[in-house]
């Protein structure tokens, strides 16, 4: 365990000149205030983390993810979040990031200086070079659909094999055979885990996967005109969308085609946002409790924050069935 | 949402008889509080779920399990359960339970009965009686490596995946090619994704997985003796097993047939037992963390009491490395 006297000896400075560093008093240099703190991340330095659960702060880190309207899909997640934290008596910051941001500070170096215990990490992609940095944190952080095999960080999400399984199961009882895939982008790790899911689902109703059906859009409404006039050449009476934006995009591009919905073709999409039941014909959708999603999140981060290696936590998703789905007209 | 007064009117008796019938008091008869007890349970009657968590109580029901001394299985996870229910001054009840208790009573009605707000359920087999049973309970349970669909119903377990994938990474740094799993026993759903887990990472690490190294036996050593020999004949130069009780088997029929660990064979155990540092040689295993698989599960506990849903929580392997593995003898 390293403390603050390692990094002073480290330094040749005082521990109360660390302690300043640390603690972000203004009585020392800006350039002496930066050693400390890369010093202190260098050597795996962490904060005592508070007995106290009154004194712990925690961030939460959006990137590239819509949250401020109700209607929008980060909302309720980070209101879930913030009120299991107010219970929890735990101050939240919530903080947008940019690039600009990301590029000037290390991950851990942000953390350390501002003196939060852990963060919930809301839409940063893959190749995100936060992401990349969490290989070898030793803060304690949660990502929403995403995974990294560092102990110190976990996964929160909701359990699509589950839902994926619901929703060709309805489509199934409802006769469709042909069921299309309009699945989001390539460099998502839930994009996966959507197309297995529904591979394995198909085969456990004795329904054809056909690759021809099976696409990858992007997770906007826009992607759904290139895609709707194959799936319908190639016969599918059924489409099966990876969130509810790409349904609603194949709502509109169907209308504009002609095509009637659910008679000529029944339509599923993803998440339940509010948009869902407003969409006309409303949409039949496999529902991501989000404020649960946050609650989970926060009490995830509480467990990894306690040296608790939890790795994933996965919500029962539900499927809400509305007007977009109906039987297959060619029976 | 059902009232003690919706039972009273249909049983036709005074809300204070069913108050009576419910909290176990000894003023009314056996079969007055038998009968109110079944038609709550019928009705969907739940018990309001104190706000003061001091005053819940829950309970583990073990079947089929060891954990009285620390070197079982059960142990660490028991204690971990009771070690977070104190923290959240809630109070907990351990019961070993037997074919007579769960023949007698259903499910519902002894949790009622008792007052217990949730259950956490320990070594049942999916085809128990009480596992059928939570297909339709309203009782918040979590399951350890068990999974069912009612979203009351929330699953605790270790991620296999990771921990199969971490343990070919090992046997096929060590330059191994031939990789035998020995399997649990067929109706177990870790067994099954312990499997598709071997045969994935196999996949990952361009090996080839040939069926006839791949056996379900017990989870139990003895299970060992009869697929060791088939293995070598087949050139096995490494086995997976998928608990340290089978490994400690197998190492045991390894010594019997003058085979030496790890210079002709390399073994590999699951769960990290305590005996598998005292196996000679000492085991390489993936550890699971049973007291954080306990923690997790009353953390869990609380949430689906709290109405939150969570499906499945897993926590992070760890391979640790002794001397039962080594490099590949025919390379």
């Amino acid at each position: 365990m390293v403390t603050i006297k390692d990094i002073a000896n480290k330094l040749g400075v005082s521990i109360s000149t660390v302690s300043k560093g640390l603690n972000g008093a203004d009585d020392i240099s800006e350039e002496m205030r930066q050693m400390v703190l890369d010093t202190a991340v260098e050597m795996g330095y962490a904060p005592k983390r508070g007995k106290k659960p009154g004194k712990r702060r925690v961030c939460i880190l959006i990137e590239n993810l819509e949250y401020e309207n109700i209607d929008q899909f980060g909302y309720e997640i980070v209101l879930g979040f913030k009120l299991s934290a107010v219970r929890h008596h735990c101050e939240v910051s919530v903080i947008p990031t940019n690039l600009n941001l990301l590029t000037r500070e290390k991950y851990d170096c942000f953390m350390l200086k501002n003196g939060f215990s852990g963060a919930f990490l809301l839409g940063f992609a893959l190749h995100d070079d936060y992401i990349q940095q969490l290989n070898k944190t030793n803060v304690a952080t949660v990502l929403l659909d995403n995974y990294n095999p560092n102990p110190f960080v976990g996964y929160v999400g909701t359990d699509g094999y589950h839902g994926i399984d619901m929703a060709i199961k309805h489509l199934h009882d409802y006769g469709h055979k042909k069921i299309a895939l309009l699945n989001g982008s390539k460099n998502c790790m839930v994009t996966n885990d959507r197309r297995l899911a529904f591979l394995q689902a198909m085969e456990r109703y004795s329904l054809k996967a056909d690759p021809k059906l099976i696409a990858n859009g992007y997770y906007v409404a826009d992607c759904a005109k290139d895609y709707v006039s194959t799936f319908l050449n190639h016969g599918a009476t059924a489409i099966m969308c990876a969130s509810d934006l790409i349904a609603s995009g194949v709502l509109y591009e169907l209308k504009r085609l002609g095509v009637r919905v659910p008679r000529d073709v029944s339509v599923v999409g993803f998440d339940d946002l509010p948009i869902a039941r407003r969409l006309s014909p409303s949409l039949t959708t496999i529902r991501q409790d989000r404020l649960s999603l946050g609650k989970s999140a926060f009490m995830m981060l509480e467990e990894l924050i306690n040296g608790i290696n939890i790795s994933k936590v996965l919500l029962k998703p539900e499927l809400i069935v509305r007007d977009s789905t109906g039987p297959n007209p060619k029976l």
